[in-house]
């Protein structure tokens, strides 16, 4: 079967795994007082090019999100973030419940992409300082989104600068930043802090980590307030060093976004096979390693079958993922897989 | 330096690092859908001869605790645990957070152990059912405790029967439970569902694991709230496998008994041999692998350049703590510190 | 001035006065444990024609409403409203503070009425069980709307059936309940438990009472968690008589609905006659005492000096209420005031 | 029978009753944006002495304490308060509900007042910045205590700077605060801001008013908070004026001060006379309308019997209340009770 339902299906990648075992010699101290979270922090501020950014380890997308979220807005705020952000689908209602009943509004855009002019019709109809109204405190994009689409680093500037005009501050979920990051060509910086992103959730582990991201701080406040917020959740962990020492592996000599690249490459090579497969439609842009596509009910029915595992959305529609572990012969074998389904329906 | 200091500072076992990467080969359902997790509950059932008690794997001891808690104890309640508890002294209010503003109340008792009869007292004046007073909902044991005592099965079954007469869940804070029932000698089963207990927070990473707890729940109602309370807190790992994979490597074949049986034997060896230190005298009993030592304050000042690290309470008192990785060489090796510091100040 | 802002402007009703000023006599115990709060239970019960109904007192609107939906959804359940639900829009975020961080979700229909066919799209998709998902707990329906519409009696039926045939239970905010029922001619059980509905906020205040609500509750598991949810938010007022005597006294004779038919009444004749006033328009149907009105942004800024205080919605559209205090006159002067304005501009 | 239960089950004072009813005239924007509310905030800043203290008006002590800890505190913090504080004992989980998991922790001394020396000891042994510990974030003193005895004005100070020098906040829960200021003889100012005091909980509905009482915040801050707490815990009332008059009324020309005088001499005199009641014992110090006494089971038990309504404590203890309806005739009676039952058993 080919893999294709998330990259978070995918394993620990060599290197990842090469730093766990690196990290597991002697004794030393718990809860991020060891040499090599310190360390971590080296790395971070030098890949994001920044003096004081910080790190703080934690084991899951979600509580990177949440966590991030409820240091940067107070309990009546209101968090801004497209309507298909995992924070609003798929996190159980996290940003609620850390944020201390803070809630989620929704900003529509094309290709999952919050519309600046969206945005600032928003915040121009808000009653701020009225306390009945949720007052937007945080805007959070999602990079790349939740439909594999990248906004370019303008983009994101220009979002980030209306949120600062009305005081808020921006949070990027980067689940899959690695991803976004190799397919834009750009520095780590230029989407994030030089764009005015004060707070990022940074994903591992869909790409080859071992149950670890983090969340990488370029606002101070922010961080001083997680300090408590990660423990006081039961997200610092007491073995931290080796969540530390992944992340550190990942963000070192650029493993990350090789490791990104090659995945982000094996779904281009597959959409654009997949584009001549007769009943066969792709729903979205592919910028990075997701694709949408829309197909027959039957078809989508005989995937199994044909030997490909992903995910579906609705009747005549799936979600195809690719991840560092695929290979050349995964999309090869995918594409004739996706033909059979095609014509057998 | 001799690491006394906490056995969170030790390493993974080798036995865990090797269930790991057995455990890194193909691609797997994530969020627990795989078949290491399926696996998983199959061992605690047969491990505490329970036939449907589910894990629920987590990272932190701190979100075993406040998650068990927080799916047995209704907002208003109040959690009953002994005013030394870690979820009390050392988790940042964590209870509280996850329980919707529930409180916890101290019941005291010697050697950090709850006493029966103050606990009879406790609920005997209840106002129960005035929504004044906030209602005792949940009883949390420690064991060990945090002062390294540990409870007989038939003291825990007599707290839990009183507990249970009053309408209280029993939850026990078991992050070294592996420490106790290997120096109880009993059955894992003897000590938690069939003295009463409803939920254990059973810890693996002090005792080898790398990040790596699991909440073991034996009442369905609990079991049903945490597959939605450990998703919205972030502690449903994506790659869950590879904590399951752990918890399971650490319960078969007895490996967490042989791991704390080994730090256990090593406090025994290190706190017979400081009776015989001058100056050094034992605060209280030794039942696990955890020490606490009084000594005169210059004597304290002097460990470090002694070459032990340890964990400073007082000014005179200091607390030793053994793990799966101290060895018998530590041990003559602290004895001697130990001596050197008494008779130098 | 003509006052048409809101509802919640206007004063006391005399018979409302009176009944506090009789509770006011010699002690009674506190916090409802008198007996003007044991007699609103048998009033509630009565005019709901409900054998075990109960009433909890309090003293706002979205008390009432955030407290009911507490006591009725998971922490992990979202709520299902109206886009332009008094929850969503104007509660700051109570329903998630109280709720533990539940979230709310809309809804969509014509006439700020949720949709039937849209209710049962939104629960059809559901990945029930999933705990990444929000999960749909409570349906809240707005009586009249905060458009000033009305459900019919069977309208409430057919959603309630849905709603509860998706496990979810069924809310009402009757902020304006004496409003809707005095304009459907229904019984206060038909359009509450009869349709389906298991707990309801009771507003008085904008219909004369001195901040005096009423959570009403026709599901004994609601109403055993606001014992302790009234409580512990500072909602169980120690002289509650007062609060009880106002409810009981509003609910007698009929007072509820003379005083909610004479403000719909001022309400029909005004918008009548509005109808004939040029360059004015009725932008909903007008079900109760709430009308919604276009005129020109010229219009809308002469208002003021036409001696009409009411709410600015845009531009170019405003909201009128009438209440139990609005007289005839009132309605005489309101529209030659639109007269003037309109032509003014 | 005589009333001595609580000053709760007294009714409304002349006075409050007349401003309620003054205040029923005409409309008045609701939520607070009236002129009654406008002059409270008047009235605070000239009974206060300070230039900018601003009044929330709500209707329970529990809102009022548990609003102004919540503001006072991060959800990581703890509030620090007498064994014996209303906040613990009697709220329900309020401050840990509205504070977003804060928890509070009890800081002892005699007479129900907090020992200086104690709270030294504690804030010195504090792990400042150590996420684990919950860290002390508010100093809540309750003036007069439960006990019905007070703290002098400097003795507030000293515990205050005490407070301050670590950071902390100063909350005074004074439920009945005018019995204190009446008590001490000294000006409203030197018990709260000049003595180092944040934030007050300004009860009223024990002495006198409607299910009204007010935070008063000298603390920009913490009235910021407030702005938006308030609404979204449903304690900003529509028709507030109501609110607002009374505590004007009640502040205006010393009426909180003589009624509360009136309460005090009332206790004063009885507890004189219970002195002499063979069998009857002064368990505490009578500083204002609370008494506790000590009498044999027997005695308590015929208490009713002999036409005397008070609270059982234990077995062989009750507590007495005095209010500002309590009558000479009252007292003479109330006394020749005791003495019956006292000599009957």
């Amino acid at each position: 079967m080919i893999e294709l339902r998330s990259d978070n299906t995918a394993g620990v990648a060599p290197e990842i795994l090469a730093a766990i075992q690196a990290a597991n010699s002697g004794s030393a101290l718990a809860y991020g007082g060891d040499d090599l979270t310190a360390h971590l922090h080296e790395v971070v501020r030098s890949v994001f090019e920044h003096p004081t950014a910080r790190a703080f380890p934690v084991t899951s997308g979600t509580a990177a999100n949440s966590l991030a979220l409820s240091a940067s807005t107070p309990p009546w705020g209101a968090v801004l973030c497209h309507p298909s952000a995992h924070i609003i689908t798929a996190e159980g209602g996290a940003t609620s419940l850390f944020g201390g009943g803070a809630v989620m509004q929704g900003v529509d855009g094309d290709h999952a992409l919050i519309d600046a002019d969206r945005l600032r019709a928003t915040l121009g109809s808000v009653r701020w300082g009225d306390p009945h109204e949720s007052q937007p405190s945080v805007l959070s994009l999602t990079l790349p989104s939740d439909h594999g689409t990248v906004y370019q680093p303008d983009e994101i500037a220009l979002l980030a600068g209306i949120a600062h005009e009305h005081g808020l501050r921006v949070h990027v979920d980067g689940a899959r930043i690695a991803n976004a990051v190799a397919a834009l060509g750009c520095s780590p910086a230029e989407v994030t802090w030089r764009a005015g992103v004060d707070v990022l959730s940074l994903g591992a582990t869909k790409n080859g980590a071992l149950s670890a991201e983090a969340i990488v701080v370029f606002d101070d406040r922010i961080a001083e307030e997680l300090v408590y917020r990660t423990k006081r959740s039961g997200h610092v962990t007491s073995k931290m060093r080796f969540q530390s020492a992944q992340v550190a592996a990942y963000l070192t000599d650029g493993l990350w976004l090789r490791l990104a690249t090659h995945a982000n490459e094996q779904m281009a090579t597959l959409a654009a096979a997949l584009e001549s497969v007769d009943g066969v439609r792709l729903m979205e842009r592919v910028d990075v390693n997701l694709a949408f596509v829309e197909l027959s009910a039957a078809a989508a029915e005989a995937l199994p079958d044909a030997g490909i595992l992903c995910y579906r959305m609705t009747d005549s529609s799936v979600r195809l993922v690719t991840s560092w572990q695929t290979t050349a012969e995964d999309v090869v074998e995918a594409t004739a897989g996706f033909r059979r389904a095609a014509s057998a329906s």
